[in-house]
């Protein structure tokens, strides 16, 4: 699992049913200095907003999961918001 | 899943008979800036024309289920069109 | 599957309910020099703690299977802890 | 789905019972301005020759089912010979 | 698949049990060229030694299917021992 930081959302009209009423967001990948490497576009189950950091998943088969799906064309999804990295 | 920019199509005529009559697209992959980082050859579900900014997943499961198949040789899905990507 | 050290452990309370009671910690990876290369937030099963060097596997069947789970959001788990690497 | 071209073939006799027959390619993946960039070793099921331009499938469940197979240790193959890339 | 090297091999005491009695080998793997490109961890099948140049699968199904289980927390595994890759 991956730290990222919300940075905007997608709007896409024509796409697959699955995204209808769904929010797209594209976030940041953070590395291990916090520092902007890459990025993904990830469902958001949390209600994580703009500028917020977040903990991303990138597999199908939990991507489904979390929406209680057998199918769906999902990979990244926003599972959590990071309250703090604590490194000693 | 990923932003990418349709470039144009693959001509294939030896292949696995799942691709005939699909459209093969080759798409670049867009960095967070817009700028391209590789590419990926992705099947068009949506109508995507070349120039156009797509969302593309990369998933065999994400992708045959698009297909309603629960086999096929496939991997990576033009999924949707992109409006836009607001970030403030 | 890949060596990683311990760096610290992430604290999220808006979170996919798996996570409840799950120590989720960032992990270094490390290159085959012994470098930090990158960083991967995975579930700890083994006790292990900050600064130990560790094995982690970034897959998400494995990863339920370890939980003896058929869904859940999880992909990285550190599945043990590493005594020595003999190279000769 | 990534281009490729085929580089030679891999000698092994001492292998998992699956490949025993099989033609086993190296194959050189080329980045979106037709150069080198990495290689994979994929199995061949359209009878792709050294210096062909190949469609290169790369996910191990694609892989299996293009041989008919429920289990197989197997995850790229060559899907199809590349006659044509139309960018305009 | 990739083709890698034999390095050396991990010695772990407090792991999954699925490890126990398995080698657990590092591996450099390599580029086209034969140089050192980073590593991965991988179960031996084939008692490869170290120093051999050895195929690696990095894919959980595969990795499972060889040791004829539906469960178990691995990825990578040695399925052939590699005798020459022939380039013409």
């Amino acid at each position: 699992m991956k730290i990222g930081r919300v940075a905007g959302n997608v709007v896409s009209t024509i796409n697959h049913p699955f995204f209808d009423g769904q929010r797209l967001m594209i976030c940041d990948l953070l590395d291990g200095d916090g520092e902007v490497a890459g990025y993904t576009i990830a469902v958001d189950t949390v209600g994580a907003g703009v500028g917020e950091t977040v903990l991303i998943i990138d597999e199908g088969n939990s991507a489904r999961q979390i929406f209680g799906l057998s199918t769906g064309p999902i990979r990244a999804v926003i599972t959590g918001i990071v309250d703090a990295i604590d490194t000693v």
